[in-house]
């Protein structure tokens, strides 16, 4: 099977992150690669989950996954309301202008959410 | 961009309705205000969030985003669990009968779904 | 009106569940019993809140509504995790291979989703 989907984060919440974390390894077991289309887009304070500083374990979750072809979205408002730099953030991140206007493209385009 | 979302509250979260009245600000400066169709759908106990006696802030930004073309509706349903009468409500917000049944309906006609 | 929905459950959290329940017994006053399709889906420690040991009244509200034709899915994933054994799980649910997997594929397939 193939999966499109996109995972939802925006709380500073790494209970939320580790359980899309999770899902999407979860879901990847269940997956052909060439078919699948997996995103997690955080906004809102979810951001401070993606700085390099944060905690080493979902790092190395985060990039393994990104190998896979997982997408990594961080939403540019939401970094400019909390004066977070994009150099803060883990180098695997895509900036987005608006996280949520990446939520509706993403659902638009066939994507299904997820709100862990 | 024109872009169809429907955000869903269902819970007395005040931080919840914040985050989706920025999300809605960020959204509608990047969209065409001629294609775009913004909802928002409060049931459960997320009605208290709309009564004319809470908050002025919020009332202040809602209706803001009111003259913009955001719909706010409220469930019935919910509204008679907790005995709170459609004149207690911001005039603004629209009733339904039942927020799952809009949000189901809204989904159906193409809207994205964004829970804050 | 017909109605094809999803309702996701992760967290091991009562009132979500409760509201859950209310929401899809709105939903079928409002539905045509041929048409609709109204599913829920527990992954995480929300299978939990499906254990034969659970609260009663909550039991008595799944039966009702499975009775109805509401479908009530587990994630073996999570079972796992949490070393639960089907036999543990009320016998009406269903138990998928994964949970995140059974929600995309119903918004695939065209359920709306909601997230109480």
């Amino acid at each position: 099977m193939s999966y499109k989907v996109v995972f939802h984060l925006d709380l500073d919440d790494e209970k939320a992150l580790s359980m899309g974390l999770v899902n999407i390894k979860n879901l990847l077991k269940m997956s052909d690669s060439s078919g699948s289309e997996i995103h997690m887009v955080a906004n809102g304070e979810s951001v401070r989950l993606f700085r390099k500083e944060f905690c080493e374990i979902n790092q190395a979750q985060i990039a393994d996954l990104n190998t896979k072809g997982v997408r990594f979205c961080i939403c540019q408002n939401s970094l400019d309301k909390f004066n977070y730099k994009v150099t803060d953030m883990l180098d695997l991140c895509e900036v987005v202008p608006a996280g949520i206007a990446e939520l509706c493209l993403l659902q638009t385009s066939g994507c299904a959410y997820i709100k862990p």
